[in-house]
């Protein structure tokens, strides 16, 4: 290329062609063994960078949107709660999340409480024999409210724990109702709508297809086999695919992953860009290692009493959240990448020549004879132009 | 670069210095051409991957943190309620989502429910002429509890339904407000605030400007045109800057994408650094292939009636859903991507080579007389090395 | 490579072999400066591109999951509302949500609020001095209601404002309590779960790491030095280590950034990936360039007072929001990146054999020698191949 020479003898140099000189040797073994080399750098780039991971593609994370939407009728008949029917309403708290929802499947419910005083719920750190056992203005961690200072009989019985100024009467979660409250909710079915939209290439997909009848969406319900485009999912088949035991989860709670995967191929037709679900369990199992297992938060609704007090049902609820995580990249054609990739291969092929030039030159019996064939040897003009350089030719 | 002689010969390899033997054509055809190829390659790599593409900067995704706020009121008179007046704890629910808000446009409530028997909502699965039509403890997908077995009438018409266990009396949703109850919802206004975070470069950035009064955000309302960074949004105008329309939108319900898009050149000032808006509808509008069309859901007030027992107010809250999309990557100059394309770009510009080879060896007239230039040929050596090789020297 | 002549000549090419032809001159000087160019773009290849940056590692983007449980009693002691315990069902609003919580602070009350007619809350747009400064059906931006047009006095004070029809009575929030209402905020902890997941590698990991024991995390506080990897963090912490004031933030509210960075090298043991806390104000505090500065937003609980009327408590809360965002990459040994970079790295090697070619040919005093022995000037066939060339042999 010698474009140096370019600002020195500008028009020469444009009207010059140069090209390397090459020593063209006839043998059968180096010239099949460059050719092998040569073959496989090329299957390599071709096959694996191309066909394969489709290096000639620029790619795009997806930018997405879910609503969902729970049906189903649960009844529970208890002695404290009486018989009593639970619908979207009662068991999806809140009402809507953006990219997941909740089902309460468990429930420990303390009615009617007020703000007063009454004895802490028993427990190591608050039960107490006299007054002093207790510590006026003290709160603990999992305390319920803040101490008086008193010692006080708890709900009758023989035991005593420090009053305490709290919502009463405290909340008693010692016992988790087993099997679950809500267990019915295994067959509740949920709706995913999950619109996705790839910003740099402007393409925009639903996860309800267009070539499905409403007719089918009214009664399909997903099956990884059947009906693996349906969005419509039995929550109990949802754990199940997960390889969990949903009666088993429903009791202290779970986090479950809904995953949407969206990965594209936008160089082939729209109708091939597919959302592929699985099902995984998010939160941990493992019980030596873990702080309250299982998943559940506390909510209360407020009243007013008949004296216009302010009181609450409080509510400790144990459930399932989904989290619907969606994800993919989307690829297509775009010349930045593939001639990256051309130009990293075409490199790569120089490498050949190195390669079949260290063994021709190093190691074959021949060595020295090619060695005098591909190089001429110039000694340095300090000793002198005439010397004899010993160059072939 | 034969460094595999290094191993044998070390120092005579340290101090000499290979470079490949040249043939310089001097011929005006084929060295125009050869410059051409290689300005073209040049000019690519130049022009496009570096000016137009970026290829010198690293890139980086966003983390990004959104609230949001609505302000408005809206009045309604209605024979059932009456004259109302909603503000926003009434139709923002829940009070406050992470990237989204939903703003509820129509609604449709059932007053008073409490836990008892009545007759189901009349349809096709729930009209019955006599109790063998009803199968006790059956609870359909569309059902609002689980049935008794009874028939009877509904409503002192003399329609009769199926008597199920429900929150009654059941929810009528057949005939959706037209127009929509809250339709002065398209004059609500929202203010966004938007802080945005590139890890890579620790680069963060609020979409309310520092260059901005406090006196302009005050009273400015979002203008594609005239006031393109205004964080606060007509409802209106996001929809219809949608293409879409708010009346329409309102009766059933529907999701809004507000987009903000964050492409930042970090080796620029960070004042060029800008958030850009769109707005698009998410949800399906091809009513042919949908499952409830829209978006609403339902949630409840609960209280206590006068003897304690716990009643609702059911509410099923059809509206629009803004989740707000935030996206967009900063570049950055980085070492890595500029060499791997510089690389890239000096491997291609090789090709200039073997193209114009290609040319000049095979396809122009003179083609012998250049092979004989540029090659050297060498038979091998079990031909003997005293053979005539006719080589050109 | 010649491969072009393979179509003509194709078993004369296979059992070829080409190699460029070279010049070595055996120069202390040039070869010493050839051999440091090389071995600087070598070291740049291995060291930074390799060791550095790990060039030959694919990358995936994290997908996260996230539950948060906040633990706390804080007392208050009002004339308003007298003395009053909080917990968590009280002060987080809403009761969970899925990558964010928000702690109430700070709180403006409006009891027993109803629809009906009030005068306005006083301020430059609402006060009047007859009917004829009140528009009837009026609605502005900050209004509480629909004006009726008539002028009434406020609160039974000499001041008169325009009559709304709002829920009535109309909200003070011009005296936010300082100190904060629930300033024992500082001292409420919160457990994070969060679960992340790297799918093109298929790895997933929690940041309740499997070695740490449930007595450990019964007990520990996270603390940058000391216990760096315990899930469970001091609200006041997260606020300090941000250089934030939790006193003066409780008031206005804000917004709080936890930062979850998971880098993960997946070449070493799994054990080395680990969560990095750190923590950001993400709300804006120019108070010059800003609207409505801090976190706040209305909420209500409803009743229905004693004759069936709907009542609400309108809440005005203040406080902290705390976003937890989760990011980070992977990194995985892959051919791919790894040739593209070994390719561009040979590519770049090619660029020493140039800038020594440069240096030789063109500011050597022995320039003219040398070139003589690189080139062999072939003239244009035009020209007559019986010329002497002028070559060098």
């Amino acid at each position: 290329m010698a474009c140096g020479s370019c600002c020195v003898e500008l028009t020469s140099c444009v009207f010059e062609y140069d090209t390397p000189r090459i020593v063209l040797i006839k043998s059968t073994k180096v010239g099949l063994m460059n050719r092998v080399v040569q073959l496989m750098i090329l299957a390599y780039v071709i096959g694996w960078v191309f066909v394969w991971e489709k290096g000639y593609q620029e790619f795009d994370s997806v930018v997405s949107s879910v609503t969902s939407k729970v049906k189903g009728i649960a009844v529970t008949n208890t002695s404290e709660l009486g018989l009593k029917v639970w619908d979207v309403a009662d068991y999806i708290v809140p009402a809507q999340e953006e990219n997941a929802f909740f089902v309460m499947t468990n429930v420990i419910i303390t009615q009617n409480q007020k703000q007063g005083l009454c004895p802490e719920f028993p427990d190591d750190t608050t039960r107490c024999k006299s007054d002093s056992d207790c510590v006026k203005g003290y709160v603990g961690t999992h305390s319920n409210g803040f101490q008086t200072g008193k010692c006080v009989a708890f709900d009758n019985s023989s035991e005593k724990t420090c009053q305490v100024f709290a919502w009463c009467p405290v909340e008693n979660d010692t016992a988790v109702p087993k099997p679950a409250f809500l267990k019915d909710a295994e067959n509740f079915t949920v709706l995913i709508k999950n619109n996705i939209w790839y910003p740099k290439f402007n393409f925009s997909k639903r996860n309800i297809l267009s070539n499905v009848s409403t007719a089918y969406l009214k009664q399909c319900v997903y099956n990884r086999f059947t009906d693996p485009f349906c969005p419509i999912f039995r929550l109990g088949s949802i754990v199940s695919e997960a390889g969990q035991d949903f009666q088993d989860m429903a009791v202290t709670g779970a986090v479950m992953g809904i995953q949407i995967r969206w990965d594209c191929n936008l160089d082939r037709r729209d109708s091939y860009c597919l959302p592929r679900y699985s099902f995984r369990r998010l939160d941990n199992r493992e019980i030596d290692h873990d702080v309250s297992p299982g998943y559940n938060f506390r909510f209360a609704k407020y009243f007013k009493g008949e004296t216009g007090v302010e009181m609450r049902t409080f509510i400790k609820a144990y459930g399932i959240r989904f989290d619907i995580l969606v994800f993919g990249t989307a690829g297509k054609f775009d010349i930045i990448p593939t001639m990256i990739n051309i130009g990293s291969g075409v490199a790569l092929l120089g490498v050949a020549t190195y390669l079949c030039d260290f063994i021709v030159l190093h190691i074959l019996q021949k060595r020295n004879y090619y060695r005098e064939k591909k190089y001429k040897y110039v000694e340095d003009y300090e000793l002198g132009p005439n010397n004899n350089y010993g160059s072939q030719p």
